[in-house]
C-alpha cells in the first residue's frame, strides 16, 4: 500500500491494532483509480442518525474546497438527526481548483446523500494528494452505490489503508472508558507522512465514539486536546492545504450521557480521547517521510507558553538538527543555534540541554562531565528525547518530530511522477 | 579547499574575480591547524589609521562571544584613528563557550593589538565552525607575528579561501564609483554555505572601500542595504550564532569625501555598495550546501511589506518546494501550500504564480493555457525564477534560495566528524 516502492517506516508498529467496533459507524472502501492503481483509494463512512459531530481544520489561507465545505456544514451545528457520512479519497487533494473544486465536492457529497438517503448538508468529504489538478470526481461517484452496499461496522482497518498517500503503514488507535452503566469506546484512524506541520489543526483524522454527548461539549473535548497532540507534531514544517479532523459520537453506548467534562466520566472521556489523538499524532511522525528516528523535544523553563512553543518548534523544524540526528551525531551546538534563532527570550548562561538523561550543556557552556562517547552512543537509539530548559519561567511545551534523511529527498523530489 | 571531499558547487562562478586593491587594507592568511589540516584557517586584516568602520551582526540570542565583543567595540563609535584589525578563524565558532569564549577573544585580539601596535578595542574578531567546543586560541596566537609580517594589499583572494568552512568556492565582489576628483573602490569577501537564514544580519562578510566617509554615514549606507541583500537569502532556514559583517572605509581615495547619501556621488556609492552586498549574498546561495539550482522568489501584490516577506520566505524555506526544485518537478501546488501556511493575508482567487515568463496558475485555478511539458522543461534550468502575485496591495519582496538535495543531507549528517 502507499506509494509504490516505499519501504515500511522502521518506526512503524509491528501491526495495525485491533480497534473496537463503534456501534453506529460503518465503513466501506473501494478502488476508483483516481491516481493509484492496484489499491483502494476511496472510503465511505456512515454515521447513524442521532449522532453528534465535531471537527478541526487547517487554517491555511489556501485550504482545499472540501475543507471549506466541511467548515460551512459544521458551522450549522454538530447535530445529525438523520445521520451523517464522510467520503474520503486519496491521490488528489482538490486544492487550488477554483470554483470547479466546490463543484466536485457537491457532485461527490450529493451522490453520497442520494445513495444513503440523508441531506447533503450532513455529508463531509476529504481529498488528499496532489494540489492543483482537477479532481476526477466522476470516478468516485461511479463507485458510491457499490460502497453503500458494502458498508460494514468492521471495515475501519481497510479505511485506514484507503486514505494513505505517501504513508507506509495504516494508523489506528483506540481507548475504552468506563462510563456509568457501561463502557464508552473510542476508535480513530489517521493518514499523514509529509507536509506535516499542522499548527492550529490536523491532518486527515477520523475519530469515532459511541458516547452520548451533545455537539458543543464534543467540540470542546476535541478542541482542548489539539495543542498537545496534532499541533505538537512536525515532519517538515510544511502545513497542508487539506488537514481535517472529524469526530463523531453515536450515542449507542449503554453508558449514561456525558454532560460535563471537568470531572468523573467526562474527565475520563476527555483524557482517553486526548490519548487516542496523541497516539495517532505520534504515529504520523513515525511515518514521517524518510524518518528513521522518532524524536521528542521537551522545552521547559520558558518565559511563556508561547516562547516554549517557539523554541520547541525551532528545534523540531531545524534542518541542521534533523540531519545531525539522521547522522547519529550528538551535535548539540545546533540545538543552541535553534534556540538562538527561535525569537524566544533566552539567556545563554541559564540554558540546559539534555539528551535522554545526560546533561550535555549547562551554565552557558559544555557540561563539565560531558561524555562524547556516551552522547554518541545515545544517538544510536531509534527513539530519542531532547530536553531544553531555558531557566527563565514556567512555560513548557513538548513536541514530536523525526529526522531528515535521504529518504525525504527521494520521496519528494518526484512525488507527482 | 573547504570540507575535504566536497565537489565545487555547480552554481559556482568560473573563477574568483579580480578584486581591486583597496589602499589602506592589508591581508595575511595562515594555517593554525584549528580543525582543518593542509589548508589556511586564519586571516588577519589590517586597516590603516584614520579609517571609519560600520557593522551588522546576528540577532541570535545565543550569539558567539566574538559577535558580542565586536558589537561592544563598535558601539564606542566607528572611528579608527590608530587603525583597526580583523582576525578571523575557521573550524571553530567559539559559540556557547561561556566565559571562556570571551577569554579566547581577549587572548586573540590582545595578541593582534600587541603585534600591530594598536588598541585592543580596535581589533575585531570572527570565528566560524563547530558550536560549543573550546577555541584552541593558543594556536591562533602562535601564528599572529608571522601573519603581521606577511600583511599585503594583494592578499584578499587568499583571505576569501582561509575563512571557508563547508563552502566549496571563495566568494568576492567589487565595484568602482566615480567620485569627485577620483575613483572610489569597493571590494568584499564572504563565507557561508549552510546555517544560512540571516534574517536581521549576515554571515561572515568583510567589505572594504577607500571612500572618505564619516562612521555614522558609513553605517547608514550599510544598514539601508541589509534587507534587500543578506536578509533576503536563505539556504536552510537556520540562523547562525556567528553572522557578522564589517565594513571599513580607509579614506585613501583621491575623491572628495562623501557627506550625504541622498544624491550625487553619495547615492552612487550606496548603490554600488548595495550591489556588492547583493552579489556576495547571491554567491552564498550559489554555494548553499548541496545546491544544484539558484532560485529567485519574487513576491508582489502583498497587503504589506511584512506579508510579502512572510510569503517569500515561506516559499524559499519550504522543504517540499525545495525538493520539488531538486527533482526538476514543476510542482506549483507546493507554492500554493507555502503561501497558505505563511501567515500572510491571501485570497486564493487573486493569486498568480509564474515560473520564468510562464503563468502556471491564476484566478484560483490552474492557468487555462497551462503547459506541463513547457513547465517541466523550464525546471531543467540552473537558475530559476518563481514569481507570486497576491493581487492585494503594494507589498513586494524578492529573496534568493537554492534547492534541497541529497548533498545537503550528506554534508550535514556528519559535519562534525
Amino acid at each position: 500500500m502507499g506509494k509504490a516502492g516505499l519501504a515500511v517506516s522502521p518506526l512503524a508498529p509491528a501491526r495495525f491494532p485491533d480497534l473496537p467496533v463503534i456501534d453506529g459507524v460503518d465503513f466501506a472502501s473501494g478502488a476508483a483509480g483516481i491516481k493509484y492503481q492496484g489499491r483502494t483509494d476511496v472510503t465511505l463512512i456512515r454515521v447513524a442518525p442521532g449522532a453528534t459531530l465535531a471537527g478541526a481544520f487547517t487554517r491555511s489561507t489556501t485550504r482545499a474546497a472540501c475543507v471549506l465545505d466541511n467548515q460551512a456544514k459544521l458551522a450549522a451545528g454538530g447535530d445529525a438527526p438523520d445521520g451523517a457520512a464522510i467520503i474520503v479519497n486519496s491521490g488528489n487533494a482538490n486544492a487550488f481548483t477554483g470554483a470547479r473544486g466546490q463543484a466536485s465536492v457537491d457532485a461527490v457529497t450529493g451522490a453520497v446523500a442520494a445513495a444513503l438517503g440523508m441531506p447533503a448538508g450532513q455529508v463531509f468529504s476529504s481529498s488528499t494528494g496532489v494540489i492543483g489538478e482537477p479532481l476526477p470526481h466522476d470516478r468516485i461517484v461511479a463507485i458510491i452505490d457499490d460502497l453503500a452496499r458494502g458498508l460494514d461496522g468492521g471495515g475501519i482497518a481497510d479505511a485506514a489503508r484507503a486514505i494513505m498517500t505517501t504513508d507506509t503503514f495504516p494508523k489506528g488507535a483506540s481507548a475504552v472508558v468506563e462510563g456509568e452503566g457501561g463502557q464508552i469506546r473510542i476508535a480513530g484512524i489517521a493518514k499523514g507522512s509529509g507536509m506535516i506541520a499542522p499548527d492550529m489543526a490536523t491532518m486527515l483524522v477520523y475519530l469515532f465514539t459511541d458516547a452520548t454527548i451533545a455537539a458543543p461539549l464534543l467540540q470542546q473535548a476535541l478542541s482542548s486536546g489539539l495543542d498537545a497532540t496534532f499541533n505538537a507534531i512536525t515532519v517538515d514544517s510544511d502545513t497542508s492545504t487539506s488537514d481535517a479532523l472529524i469526530l463523531a459520537a453515536t450515542g449507542r453506548s449503554p453508558a449514561a450521557p456525558i454532560t460535563a467534562l471537568d470531572g468523573g466520566v467526562g474527565a475520563g472521556f476527555v483524557a482517553a480521547l486526548h490519548g487516542v489523538m496523541r497516539d495517532l499524532a505520534q504515529l504520523v511522525v513515525r511515518d514521517g517521510e524518510g524518518a528513521t528516528k522518532f524524536v521528542e523535544v521537551a522545552v521547559t523553563g520558558a518565559a511563556s507558553q508561547g516562547d516554549a512553543h517557539k523554541v520547541a518548534m525551532a528545534i523540531a523544524n531545524s534542518p541542521l538538527v534533523k540531519t545531525a540526528i539522521a547522522g547519529e551525531d550528538a551535535n548539540w551546538g545546533r540545538i543552541v543555534a535553534a534556540v538562538g534563532k527561535s525569537g524566544a527570550e533566552a539567556d545563554r548562561d541559564r540554558l540546559t540541554i539534555r539528551f535522554g538523561d545526560m546533561v550535555l550543556a549547562e551554565n552557558g557552556w559544555r557540561a563539565p562531565d560531558y561524555d562524547e562517547v556516551a552522547a554518541s552512543a545515545y544517538m544510536k537509539n531509534r527513539d530519542l528525547r531532547i530536553a531544553v530548559d531555558l531557566g527563565l519561567g514556567q512555560g513548557a511545551r513538548t513536541v514530536w518530530t523525526c529526522d531528515l534523511t535521504h529518504g525525504y529527498i527521494d520521496i519528494n523530489a518526484d512525488y507527482r511522477s
